[in-house]
């Protein structure tokens, strides 16, 4: 299955055996103090700043997030994603859990956008599906519902069902759909990575959709959290995930690895190739 | 399944939802000049040093090759395998192609140790299981046969399957086999990687046995050769793998976090005790 997102001028293809997706995850305020603080005066320097880091360091697409208490999200979201378009040809990733961000965010993109996100529960799917169907956007689906986040890989399963039958009633074609298995601290939880890979691996027979997580949840309050993220992402990768939301400079040559052993790398030309990037800049790795 | 291998102090288990086993690889004249030029001279300073190093890295079983043009591997491994006992009380692997190397040293050990290896071929059936029944020892079957290296994971299975009727037909218990599922260059040959890994999961299903293989192969004649080895390991844990062949220093941080991933690691005890060891010695990372 494949999902199309384009700016106005690239495309990305999420899936159909190719190599991994990595959605850069930094423009988000989230533990990001300055950040925070200069989207609140509604500035966007840093926004640009790391939109510019991140396409240099190699991702496909850009997540767009501006959610931080006193910030007005259908005002600043679409601002941040023009500033973002200024800056970076690769196609963004529009990321708010307030449905009217979300739709001026769309209004002011341009290009098939991928909107981060709907989850099962009943409010969202009914806000936020609708919005999707009217733009022709690609969407991520979060496996948690009203009753929260599903502690299986079978639960979770039925949540993305769900979703993407909710999806379907209303015109949006499956292939628009990717599904968020998703990844929380193996530090809290013993069974986050199993069921998180579970959960991979069961919507990958059961339903064939695309899918991402936020790698780097997995890790969230351990020492040395990148040794702990490469391991994830490279068991993910196996486990049939066709996208990941991530800090791309840092994680992005553990992708490369787990898509060569993957077969997704042929002639090992992209993994290669990284590496001779990292040679050139050993101070910057 | 739990496969038990002894030293004449210490017990190591394989599998039953434990932590990886590291079976340490270090002591093997492939690709070492040194440590082949000593072993030519019958001199076994080398392979002390390894045995104390890869002891002290935190490594659950060693393996012991001798295996050289120009050296008497009858004569010189049991000599080996008590050099090695003389130095770590760490259960052995021992190694070797020629079965009457395998049973000198056998009988130059104390405790049950595991024998690397038999193959599917007839002629290392009818030489090396009755040994291993003889002595009570374990052993790791290869995946090849007469006709090879199988290069499909259901034809990998089907040698592993016949390994393991052969074994028990001679009175040998199913717990007592390794499956090594054989770990080829993957700048060699796209698909090894997803071979191996396909190759686990369909054994782990259909024959439930215990599973080694020698990580670093994937990488041969590639560059940043460690990137690649924790990719794949972390993959080939998640996969099902219960026991790996490795150097040990440079792979366990890896093998921990994957371990900590696939809930092998409660507490995060291991993963943080080695993150603490690692810090009070960086500059030997």
């Amino acid at each position: 299955m494949e999902t199309k997102i384009t700016s106005a001028t690239k495309e990305v293809i999420i899936g159909g055996d190719r190599p991994t997706v990595l959605i850069g995850e930094r423009i988000n305020p989230s533990g990001k103090k300055k950040l925070g603080e200069s989207l609140k005066e509604g500035k966007l320097d840093i926004v640009r700043k790391e939109a510019k880091a991140q396409t240099e360091a190699g991702a496909d697409i850009l997540d767009v997030n501006v959610n931080i208490f006193g910030v007005d999200e259908p005002d600043l979201l679409p601002k941040a994603v023009k500033a973002v378009m200024e800056t970076s040809e690769l196609p963004l990733c529009i990321d708010s859990a307030v449905p009217e961000a979300l739709e001026a965010a769309i209004k002011a993109y341009k290009g098939k956008p991928l909107i981060n996100s709907v989850t099962g529960e009943e409010h969202s799917l009914a806000k936020v599906l609708p919005i999707i169907k009217k733009h022709g956007a690609a969407v991520i689906g979060l496996v948690q519902d009203d009753n929260g986040i599903p502690k299986t890989p079978e639960a979770r399963l039925a949540v993305a069902k769900k979703i993407v039958e909710r999806a379907e009633k209303l015109g949006i074609p499956r292939e628009d759909i990717v599904i968020d298995c998703l990844s929380l601290a193996v530090g809290a939880e013993t069974t986050s990575g199993t069921t998180a890979l579970g959960t991979i691996r069961l919507i990958k027979e059961k339903l064939g959709v695309n899918m991402t997580l936020a790698v780097s949840n997995i890790s969230f309050g351990l020492p040395d959290r990148e040794l702990l993220n490469n391991a994830f992402v490279a068991a993910c990768i196996a486990a049939g995930i066709t996208c990941v939301i991530v800090d791309v400079k840092k994680i992005r040559p553990s992708v490369l690895a787990a898509d060569l052993v993957m077969a997704h790398d042929k002639y090992a030309r992209r993994y290669v190739e990284n590496f001779r990037q990292r040679q050139q800049e050993p101070a910057q790795k």
